[in-house]
Parts: structure tokens; sequence; C-alpha cells
């Protein structure tokens, strides 16, 4: 896979979205694109979209466009899409059954490989194609499996002490869905935070700034 | 309230975790906290600290440090989080259900006072303490009702059309968890989108620059 390292965060946290509307373009059968027509689509400018694909090379070309099937592949290829990493889940409660259930993995990225739970209500349970196991098997099942992600959907209050296990037994990067800033407490660790409740508070600002009659 | 309109985005963008931090404090009695000691515990600088929170005025003395509580009130308020603004779910779906269950909505600024689908399966089923209604019963529901916001939880080729007939009804605020980008389509609602997939390609993005000598 070739190498982008002078890309810039801000390109990257793009690139989902570019392969998201790409993919759309794909089923529906849509070869090629300029820039013009993807930035109209994605409300960028033309100049912008050609200054981030460009950091991947070659897949413009003037007055042709891009082609939609190379550049969508490509994207994928950067991100690691291809690699299948495999991955637990710690916590099944209704958030962390919901994530197992509605998430395609194998698409971004990723192979679920447990579900581990400590309650007894849950654990037995089948969720998604996986039966949800006991915590207290996480290590003998990491020796076995080696994953090297986990999605946490467990209380703030555990996920410290969680993560500091999972660390232990090599996996270190985390979908952190806790309400807790993960990445703070452990270098080295590669963090994807979703701060539910921080986005749900970011919508009420923007109403209100909106809205700054309403009682 | 008090206006605070020369405030930039990035700001606003960092009020939800100012908030969530300083609640943590609060909930274990500390009262007041210097910007340097606030400024660790965030992984920010002091000096962002203090720029950013000056934006809002009088809450910081030089050598006592911030009142918690006057400020997390403060913040609190300039998200209009005691407003209570009434909101409907659409979609009760695995995700729907478990949003409308997971989320604290009151101290997020919302009241939710719907849930509605179209699936017989669902309608009429108890989730949290509310019964999912029939879609059919939206416009007579908002005429009476007035919610001015929605949670879509719904697949991406209805996102449109509902938010569409959302928008007709007065309901202009969306939280949006569909893979589609509602913002780009409708002028002046307010979009605060949450794209699970975009984030969890983003960690395998993340992954894949760590780690780029993985199979």
């Amino acid at each position: 896979m070739p190498k982008h390292e002078g890309v810039s965060l801000s390109v990257i946290k793009r690139l989902p979205r570019y392969y998201r509307f790409l993919g759309d373009l794909l089923s529906r059968d849509v070869t090629r694109i300029s820039s013009r027509e993807l930035a109209s689509l994605m409300q960028l400018t033309a100049s912008q979209i050609r200054q981030d694909l460009n950091c991947f090379g070659g897949f413009g070309q003037q007055g042709y466009g891009y082609n939609v099937a190379a550049l969508h592949k490509e994207i994928g290829n950067i991100m690691g899409l291809n690699k299948h990493t495999p991955m637990v889940l710690i916590g099944a409660g209704n958030l962390g059954r919901t994530i197992a259930r509605h998430m395609d993995f194998e698409s971004s990225g990723f192979k679920l490989v447990g579900i581990f739970d400590d309650s007894p209500r849950v654990i037995g349970q089948k969720v998604s194609s996986l039966t949800v196991q006991d915590m207290a098997g996480l290590e003998a099942f990491c020796k076995e499996q080696s994953p090297r992600a986990a999605i946490l959907c467990i209380p703030k209050e555990v996920a410290f002490e969680t993560a500091q296990r999972l660390m232990k037994l090599g996996v270190n990067c985390f979908w952190n869905f806790s309400h807790y800033d993960l990445s703070l407490d452990f270098e080295g660790a590669v963090v994807e935070n979703v701060h539910l409740g921080d986005s749900l508070m970011t919508l009420c600002y923007q109403i209100n700034a909106a809205y700054p009659e309403d009682e």
C-alpha cells in the first residue's frame, strides 16, 4: 500500500465522507465524476476536492474527471478497510447489542470476534451471530484470538480499569462509547470517541443559537 | 440569557466537553479549580482554557481559579440545557429504541415527547415511558404538541422524504443517525449528524496509520 505521510489530519477526517459519497455514486452506476459535480454533491468547493484528492495522486484527469471506482477503492485502501482487524465488544447492554447488530464491521475494516459482559442477565445470549461471554474468560480469549481493537459500551465508572485490562492483553485500539475521555489516560492507545451526550448538547446549543427567543 | 455572539465555532464545539468535565468535578465536590489544573485534566493548555472561558466572562479570578458550580451552570445556560425542547424520535428499530432508553434527554436540553415508526412489528410497543405510535398519526401529533426537534433513526433511503415531511410540520432541528448528509438538502434546518459508520472507518484509518505492517 502506498504511504500518504504528508496528508493532513483535516483531509484524513474527510476520507470516510468521500468514501460514503463515492460508494453512493458507484451504487448508482456512475463511473466518473468531475470535481465540480462532486463538490456540488458534497457542498465543498471544487478546488478543495482537487486539493484533497491530489494528496492521493492520479485519479483526476483534466476534462475527464475522477474514476469513481478507482478512487473509492484507493480511499478504502488508505483507510485500511480491507484489513478486518479482529475486534471485541465489551458491554452487551442495550447500546452494545445495538452496535453489534447495527454496524457493518466487515466493510469498515473490522471483524467482530467476541462479545463480553459481566452480567449473568446477558451472558449466554445470542447477539448477531455471537454468544455473549463472561468477562472472566477475557484473558484466555485474547490469548487465543489476539484481537487488536475493542468497542467499549460500558459505564464511565469501569471504563478506565477495563481499558487498562485490555491494554495488558494487547488490545490498544478503542472505539469508545463511554462518557469518559479514554485517550487522556493511555499513551500509545488509538482511540475514537463517540460522545453521544456531547453531540446531543451540541444540537441543543445550535437550536438555542438559532432560536434564542424560545422559552 | 446573555448573548455570546462573538464566540467562535471551535469554542462552541468544546462547550459540551467543558460541561462534562465540570460536572464530574462538581460530583466530586470540587468547588474551584485553576485553569492550570483544569488544563491538565482535559489535556489542553491553561492559556487555551483561559481564552475559551474568557469568552463568557467573569468566572476566573487571578490566584483563585474558577468557581466550578457557577461556570458549569453558565455553560449549561449558554447551551440552553434548561430549555427542554420537545423532540420526537422517528424510527423505533434497534438503534432508535436504544437511543430513547440510553440518553438523558432532560439534562441535555430536550424532552422526548413521542416515538414513531411505520412497522406494525413495533407500533404499540413501550419504549422508555412512551408507546411507539404509527407514522400515520405524525401530523395530528405535531399539531397538538409542536415538537421542534426530531431524532432520525431511519434508513438512508427514507431520510430525505421524512425530513421533508417533518419540516412541513415545523420540525426543523434534527439529530440525524441516518447515513445521509441531511444538512445538504434543507436550508434553514439545524442538523447534528452522528455518522457511526464514518467514526468506525476513522478508527480503522488510525489503526492502519499506527500499524501499517499488519496484514
